[in-house]
Order: structure tokens, then sequence, then C-alpha cells
């Protein structure tokens, strides 16, 4: 493990930074543009994790924060929990951005003890298309989105620690996810959707799901970050996906951007804080992603995880565009409802269902769960169809008994599918996958809604 | 160490809890009155504190969570890093407190794409003296000193874990403050201070500090929770010490909601703020010192230390009494002004400077550094005076050098003055000291202050 910068890193990075401080210091001269320094905070984000990953390498090995990499000959041990760099630089850049985006809209002085008697109004100087500013109204919202990030990365560390059981673990992003939906009741309170045009005949333009629209906000913020952390297990897999996923929804964010769109277009605040959240975590995420490939240099741990889930599930919340986002979520939403049947250990569910790395081949292989006594009748026949389906494949001893399943992950039925690969084969079959269904999930979210609602929002106005 | 509730704690705190949920949902009955449901969910704090810290124990310790009680015979093995118990019950608590004092002062209805185009303002209830609301605009402040309080908790669990030095550590507390100074910079600004009574002839009544203001307010929040975590160090002093704080704190509080004071107190949403965010800290405080008083069954953690430190720079900065707060301070002030020599290395600094426990009295005695060459004639003459004022106790060899010297802490200080003793005795005096120093501090600000500034501002109006 090399724990420092080569030389020809240090003055690439060192430039990096450099460029970015100076266009950094450029917005200043005007009245700040918030997208090109959040463009240029997020490449100081990237040096700065790329650095600290580096030299946190031993510090986090001697802590006891490390792992095997079961999936390597020598089985090499690496440091664990890497995310949590990542996210403590990320929380730290998406705070020193706060004054940019948010003008004060009010300028107090003050006669002593804290109170504000002498409000004096600023005229709001819009600067431009790009340029645009919030207004101060969406700081609550914006810092209660950090307040959930914070959370989860506390949470997440404490995970990573602590070995917590796997019926605990889950409701880790739904703890997180208290403090962004209490400042969304307290601040904007909206629980209105808009009804599919087929049927506003009966329910009108819109409906109110009250304290249901709370309940799908906080199982939408437990299933992502959840969701991510169970395609998991393989060398850059899990920061892989991520990256897609954010890249896709940056390309979605732009569409509302674009000079084609009818300008000001309502829902533009929604995605530049949806591009804001959005352009540091691709920073630092890839920071991440180049020691995190294979062959991994580091583990990013389950603080990754459920990090990155809670940036997609914090600006699908606070942005509005949770549905939208569960398409780019696609091979997820498989893992997780192919997963069910261990999860609910309907089929044995051993500790780890990573896919079986061959020592002879070097490849990867599906691993399997043994039935240690035969499954019921009924299981027993669902295995059966499902093996003839090709979704998965069982093993019989002589008496016709099934004896071992293959685990019920993406990954394995990948393997199952294309036969046994080398884990960054895999890993690629699986980003290409991410990229594949997004994009068909964006064209549909696009172009096809409009079957089904009145207008795409995009060309709202 | 026991890691379950005996029978009677059960019963005791299942009742607390009981009381306190019903208490909290009679608060819904009216418009929610937010003192009592911050006093009911203090209560609920204390029991998931205490109950947290029994069934953590062995987890923590399973995952190399632990140190050695060295002033005791046996030198037993406790969990470390239990503050973090604390801090984590701290601000869920906290976030979930966030609905009762902000009540909703705009209903948006939306059409969509997350703009709120119609904004329909709510008539504001006011609803009696101690149930006072906070303004909305108050709520960015709020969280932003939320965010501050995460930020130290990750990077104080970082601490713990990886064991930074020293010259790193101290900053820990300056990345927290950014948070809360950024929002204060964004939503607030007010940089002016109230000038002295006898300087306004020169300065007018107010002076703008900008940019020191905000040194100011950052070498506040570097001071608080470095100076309590310097004052540490034997069972329950760190907590005892913050307790006794948080105390006077909100007796100066509850002055200015009290009935004689006039109302409405330019000053009493600053103060509310405070008992909002104090109440709790002493709910989760007592559960610590319970397990930490001497003997210890937990230790703090400097996580404990940093989070104690950080609710007062919150707020004593958010509540624009940062002044008062430091007269609290006067023996974490002395301690560390006492400790400077040793700090700047003009005297050796070992890696602890706690007391030294002899084996065979089972007390405490002061602990030394050990000269391996004899200081300059400068800093032997220096030692020379403080030893005759009893300051510091020196030992010399036969050629008149100086070999050892008393550590430079108020704890070792004490053990010089008063002799040995037991480390309750001496947890008990040092918290009689701060009780002492704090009530005087109190009495000088609000009497005396007049000699200086022509209001106490508690008369204010």
């Amino acid at each position: 493990m090399i724990t420092a910068l080569t030389r020809n890193e240090t003055w690439s990075l060192l430039t990096l930074v450099i460029a970015c401080f100076s266009v950094l210091a450029n917005t200043f001269q005007g009245d700040g543009e918030p997208l090109i320094a959040s463009l240029a905070l997020s490449g100081i984000a990237f040096a700065a994790t790329f650095s600290l990953i580096r030299w946190l390498g031993g510090v986090f090995m001697r802590a006891g924060l490390k792992g095997k990499d079961m999936a390597k000959l020598r089985r090499p041990e690496l440091p664990e929990t890497m995310g949590a760099v990542c996210a403590i630089v990320y929380i730290l850049l998406i705070i020193v951005f706060i004054p940019f985006p948010f003008y004060k809209d009010i300028v107090a002085a003050t006669s002593g003890g804290g109170n504000r008697d002498v409000v004096l109004p600023v005229e709001h100087v819009e600067t431009g298309r790009f340029l645009h500013r919030f207004p101060h109204s969406k700081l609550a919202s914006y810092l209660s989105g950090i307040l959930s990030l914070q959370s989860i990365i506390i949470l997440g560390i404490g995970d990573d620690l602590l070995d917590i059981r796997w019926r605990h673990k889950v409701f880790i992003p739904a703890f997180s996810a208290i403090p962004m939906l209490i400042v969304y009741f307290v601040d904007f309170g909206v629980t209105q959707v808009v009804v599919p045009a087929p049927l506003q005949r009966f329910l009108g333009p819109t409906v109110d799901l009250g304290w249901l629209y709370y309940v799908y906000m906080a199982a939408f913020a437990i299933f992502c970050p959840n969701s991510i952390n169970m395609l998991a297990g393989i060398n850059g897999v899990e920061v892989s996906q991520s990256l897609v996923i954010a890249v896709l929804l940056l390309i979605n964010d732009s569409l509302y951007l674009a000079p084609f769109t009818p300008y000001p277009h309502p829902a533009m605040d929604s995605h530049l804080f949806s591009i804001y959240l959005l352009l540091p975590f691709i920073g630092v995420s890839l920071a991440l992603w180049w020691h995190n490939w294979y062959p991994a240099k580091v583990f990013v741990g389950d603080t990754y995880c459920y990090f990155a889930g809670m940036v997609f599930a914090v600006v699908g919340i606070l942005g509005h565009f949770s549905k939208t986002l569960l398409l780019l979520f696609i091979p997820q939403i498989f893992n997780f409802v192919y997963s069910t049947p261990q999860l609910f250990h309907l089929i044995p569910c051993p500790r780890h269902r990573l896919p079986h790395f061959n020592v002879r081949s070097g490849l990867l292989e599906p691993s399997v769960a043994e039935w240690s006594r035969p499954p019921s009748k009924l299981v027993a026949l669902a295995l059966e169809i499902l093996h003839q389906l090709r979704l998965v494949r069982v093993w019989k001893n002589e008496e016709g008994d099934i004896t071992e399943s293959t685990n019920l992950t993406l990954l394995n039925l990948w393997l199952l599918w294309f036969g046994p690969m080398r884990e960054d084969k895999l890993a690629t079959h699986i980003v290409v996958l991410q990229l594949f269904c997004g994009a068909i999930g964006l064209l549909v979210r696009h172009k096809l809604a409009l079957w089904v609602f009145k207008v795409d929002n995009r060309a709202f106005g």
C-alpha cells in the first residue's frame, strides 16, 4: 500500500487546486457565480479526497479499520471505511459553498442582546441565467439536507466500527432522514402530488397525500442508501454505480437550465440545488473510485454506500423529483426485489453473498447458499421454475432434493448468465448496465411521461 | 462491567419515559408549548442515554474502544468514547424538537416541480409568556448550530479512533465552527458590539468589528471545547464541570424569562434558544455522569469534551452572550493560561499530565515533568519564583539544578495546595470551585457590569 503521492500526482493535483482557486477567486469579482464556484470547489474536493485517502491509508490500518480482499489470490489487507474521508471532505465543501448561492436578503443592525430591531431590505440582484442565486428561504432546506448527510455519516461510521446487525442497519437511513423530513414539515410542508391525466377526472388535478407523503419520503430515504449497499462486494462497483447515477442526474438537471428551456423555469431552483449537491459528490467519488477500482487499494465501507444513497435521497426529496430518481435505480430495484426471498429467509441467507473467487481460474463464479435440510415443496417448485427460467441455478443430491442454490444477487445472476469472469470485467458490465437502464429511464421520463401526465414539467410555462 | 439495566433501573427509567411522553402528548393539545416539550424531551434523553451506555458498553469494548483506568489499583479496562452515545442521542432529540418552537409562517401550495407559486401567510399566534415560539427566520441559525455540533462529533470520534496529534487536534473545533459562522454570515451578519460607557465618547455607542468579529467567534469556538478537554483526566471531572456550566447558564437564561423581567424582552429569543439547547444537554450529561463518576464504569472520550464545549460555543455565539459565557469558564481559562509554558515547550511536556496515582496510599499526587537537562537560567529563575509563590514545586539535584517540576495543570496545583487526596474528593473540589467561580461571574455580570455599560441588558426596555 502506497501511502504517499507520487511526484507526478503531487504536481497534477497542485495544478488542479491552483486552477480551481483562481476560478473561485474570479467568481468574487462579480456578484459571485454559484455554478462556477461549485465546479471549482468540486475540483478542490477531488484533490483533497485523493490526497487524504493516500495519506490516511496507514493511519486507518493502524486503527484497525482494515479488511481482507477475498477475491484476490493473496487476500491482501486493505484500509476500510475510506468512504468516511470522502464524505467528510464533501460535507466541508458544501458548507463552505453556502455563501455563494445564498445572498443576504436582510441586513440587520442590532441594539444588542441578539434582537434584530432594525431590518433593512436590500434589493435582489438577478445576475443572469446561469448565475442564478437562491432565495434566502431555501437555506433551511439546504441545511437540513446537510444535517441528514452528516447524520448518516455518523451512523455509517458507527456501523463500520461496531458491526451492527442487519435488521438494525436497515433503519440507519431512516434516522438520518429525520432532520430533512422535520425541516420539510416546518418549512415547506407541501404534500400534494400531481395526478396522472387519466385519473384527473376522478381525483382532480392534485391530491393531498398528507402524512402518507412523509411515509413515502421516509421509505425513499431508506431505500436509496440500502439498495446501493446491497449491490456491493466487488472492487469498484459501489462507487461506479453511484457515479453513473450522479452523472445521469446531472444531465437531467442541465435539461432544466439549457438554453432551449423556457426561462425562468419554475423547477430551475430545485435542479440547481441538485447540481450544487452532485458536483462535489462526483469530485470526491472520482477520487475514491481511483483507489477502489480493480485491483482495489482501499475499501469504501458501508459509510460510502449510505452516504452516496443519502445524497441521492436528499437531492430527490428536496429537489422534488424522487419519481425520476427511481428510474435511475432500476438495477438496484431489481437487485432488491430479486434478493427478497433470501432477506425474508425463504431461502437460506449466508452472512456474505458476494460472488465466489475461484483460486485456480482467478475468475468470479456465482456463490451458493447451502440447504442444510431440503426446502418445502412450494419453495422447491418455485426454485425449479426459476431454474428453468435461468433466474437461479440449483444443485440436487441423488434423492432429487435441492442441496444448493445460487445466492439471489444481481452479481451472481450476471455470472450465471454470462459465465465466470474476472472481477473488473463484472464491475464494468454492471456499470454499463446501470448506464443503459438509466438512459432508458430518462428517455421514458421525458418522452413517454406525456402519455400519463399532461405536460413534461421541463417544458412548463 | 454490568451491561444490563437492573430491574429497579428499568422500572424507574420506564416510568420517567412514560411520564415524559404524556407531558409531550399534552403539549400537542394547545398550540404546543416548546419549553415544556423541551423539558419532557430532556427526560427522554436522559433515559435513552442511560440505557444505551449500559447496553453498548460491551459492544464498544469488543470494537476496541476501551482504555485502562490508571488511577485504580487493578487498572480495570473500561469502554471509551461513551460521549459519542450522549452526543448522538442529544442531536437526535434536538432535531425532533424542531417543530415545537418553529411554527409554519408560510403555507405554500405548489404547481409541481418544487416551485412555491401560491404563498398564503398565516397569522402568527402568540400564546403567552413561557410558550413563546421562534420566528421562522431563526430556523437557519438553529440548524447551523446543530450542523456545528454534528461536525464536532464526527471529528471527535475520528480523534478518539485515530489518535490525532495534539497540534492538529486543536483545530478540530475550528473546522466544526465553520457551518455556524457561515450561516451567521449569510443569515444575520451582525458584527457590531456595544462600546463600554467610558469609551462611548470616543467610539460612539457601537463599533463594527467586521471580519475581526468572525475571528473572535472562531477563537471562542476553538477555546471552549479545548479548554474542557484540558481540564480532564480524573473520573467525572469532564462531565461535572460541563454540568455546572450548563446549570449556571440555565439560571442566567431564566433571568430573562422570569416574571420580574419586562416583557417582551428583546433578548428573550436568544435565551430561549439557549435553554432549548441546554436542557437536553443536561439530560444526556447526567446519564453519562452517573456512569463516569468515581469509580468510573465508562470513559467519556475526547468526543464528549469537544461536544460539551461546542454546545456552549453554539449557545454563546448564536445567543449573543459569549462574554457572559466566558465568566463561567474561569477555572478553564486559568488552567489554560497556567498550562501555556508546557504547551509551548518552555517546560518539558510529557504525553499525559494527569495526577499521579500513589499505589500505596491510594491517593492522587501532583505528577511531575522530568528535566533531562537543566533549564536555562531565565526559566530556572521563573520556576524558582513560582516555587516560592507555591504555584509549582521543583526538585533539585546536589548541584542545585532543577531535575523535576510539577506539571502545570489546575488538578496538580490543587493537589500541591491541599495535599494528596482521593480521586473523587479532588473531582468534588473542582466542581465546587467551578460553581463558586461561576456564581461570582454571574454576579459580576449583572450587578457590576452597570459600572461599565449603561444598562444591564436584562432590564432593557
